[in-house]
């Protein structure tokens, strides 16, 4: 069997290329050079880093590229103009069946824009989504859409909710994963105009899914669902505060450290607690979030990604590739539109 | 001068009437009888418990109702056929003027309603909002709409941003108070519909507030603006998020220290610092939500209040009702709609 191969954008991450070399390397490493990894962007600079880590002899192709789409890049536009670059290139190669899957950690709107504008969205999906697994104490669940999609109508939200569904099952290893809606009450009839559409389609489709209604949002994390689906402009809001909300925990404690010595002692023996309670909801371990609806893997990481948590999106896109995620879908979609 | 006089609807909270008649009390003793409350509700609970507490001799006067709108009540029906309801007779009093403002710790939809039909708009008001202070490190930033308007249009945020900033103003006591949009981007132009034509309004209005652009959430707590305003899905969604997490964090530090005697020694320790740092964010200490656009001062509280929560409620009852809200908010709609 072919070994999968997997295109990195090596150049979009905050810390790149550095944790993104560092991340492929990790990953062959960890498997023995079981897939192989095609790293797109500046030669000179890739290929000192994998020289510095001595790993000359991984299963690693680096491709130069000569731009770079960065943060504060015009997603549609940057695409269009600058066809040379890193994501564009590792994006080709997709397409052209020369790599399985992308992982990016660059700007998310462009990588959006680029899968839909070169791999293209597979038939009868109105809207790609990205769906974030967030940790539980149970494994992650799903919510989606977390910021592709900011005026969504019901029909999307109902593809949402069916392909996240299929994501949940075949990589989450969830049996009919539980769908439900995030709604302002858990009732139904609850919700805005948009919600209310979207619970009477769910409703209808009957069998095709497991749809246990409305969800509120402070029962995300408490793993009562497996995909919870809402609109982009909700779920990008709730996904930054629980960062916000983290980071001004950890400043709080660090300040409460810093007031005396007896403070500091104190947090010197709660740091274990604190480590294991907060450490489970680790983003390193989640493995990226999946663009969902265009026809190919695409790997969506955070800009600030270390090391290991490339390597664990390499290994997610690894297993991805492995399902037959597009054309799932499509035949999934088409079912119920014949309904 | 008159005594101040402070409604509560006994009833609708979660341990009613005794957290309401307690919290009544609480506030008497510590203000040395500064005002008087008006409960509404079941006399012969509500003057059992005030005698238990030893309390008659304090400036509380009771009003028997017969029915109550708990939680399960759909709230506009339940205002137009229970018109015996302790929360209605609550807000007639109000209107009569016989009170100067009215607390409620029950159904927050129903309360909504009460007031919108009872008490009425204020003119220029589209859609009265609630606002909640959300605790930070630096003071109350005040975030609306959370829940009360779900299918908002332009034109009601920008009277919710001119609506809360004079509350920030008046009872924060924040100079020219920093207005902001909660948005998915911080720069100009990012967005849904909603969000994008908001921005464009807030901007042409100039001086007469002062707009500082887009928020993210990751920012809500972090004291950049004073007043955050939102389509009432996103911000209930991210209330309750919020919510959610909390609990989902005290859950695993209860099952962390559960595991083993070390750990519950450790857990022993932690306890310090995790009180001082999640105690700052502690609901009872923020005094209820204004319901804000109604002719008159509506507070809000949760169904949960404890008495100390609801006596703080009442200190900030009065401290609104000294304030002339509705005539100032009228006076700065109106100015604003001239332009």
């Amino acid at each position: 069997m072919k070994k999968l191969r997997i295109a990195i954008d090596a150049m979009g991450g905050d810390h790149a290329p550095v944790n993104e070399v560092s991340g492929a390397i990790l990953s062959l490493r960890e498997t023995n050079n079981r897939f192989q990894i095609d790293l797109f962007g500046d030669e000179t600079l890739i290929k000192a880093e994998i020289k510095k880590q001595n790993a000359e002899k991984l299963s690693i192709e680096v491709h130069h590229t000569k731009s770079v789409i960065d943060m504060n890049d015009s997603p549609v536009t940057a695409i269009k103009q600058k066809s040379d670059s890193s994501l564009s290139h590792a994006m080709m190669s997709l397409k052209n069946g020369e790599t399985n899957a992308v992982i990016n950690t660059g700007n998310t709107g462009a990588t959006t824009a680029a899968a839909i504008l070169i791999l293209g969205r597979i038939p009868g999906v109105s809207r790609p989504t990205i769906a974030a697994p967030l940790p539980t104490s149970f494994g992650p669940v799903l919510l989606t859409d977390i910021g592709s999609v900011v005026d969504c109508r019901a029909q999307f939200l109902v593809e949402f909710a069916l392909m996240a569904g299929i994501y949940s099952e075949r990589i989450f290893k969830r049996t009919r994963p539980r769908i439900a809606l995030l709604n302002i009450g858990s009732e139904e009839g609850k919700g805005n105009e948009l919600a209310k559409e979207t619970f009477e389609r769910l409703k209808k489709i009957g069998n095709e899914i497991n749809f246990i209604g409305n969800i509120e949002s402070k029962d995300i994390l408490k793993f009562k669902a497996d995909v919870i689906v809402c609109d982009g402009f909700v779920g990008n809001s709730i996904l930054k505060f629980a960062e916000g909300m983290v980071s001004v925990l950890k400043e709080r404690f660090k300040n409460y450290a810093e007031k005396n010595f007896i403070n500091k002692l104190l947090m010197g023996v709660a740091q274990f607690p604190l480590k294991k309670v907060f450490g489970d909801l680790n983003y390193e371990d989640v493995g990226g979030v999946p663009l969902l609806g265009v026809n190919g893997v695409v790997i969506i990481g955070h800009g600030r990604s270390s090391p290991k948590a490339i390597k664990n999106m390499i290994l997610r896109a690894e297993e991805t590739s492995l399902q037959n995620l597009p054309k799932i879908i499509e035949e999934t979609l088409s079912r119920y539109q014949n309904e």
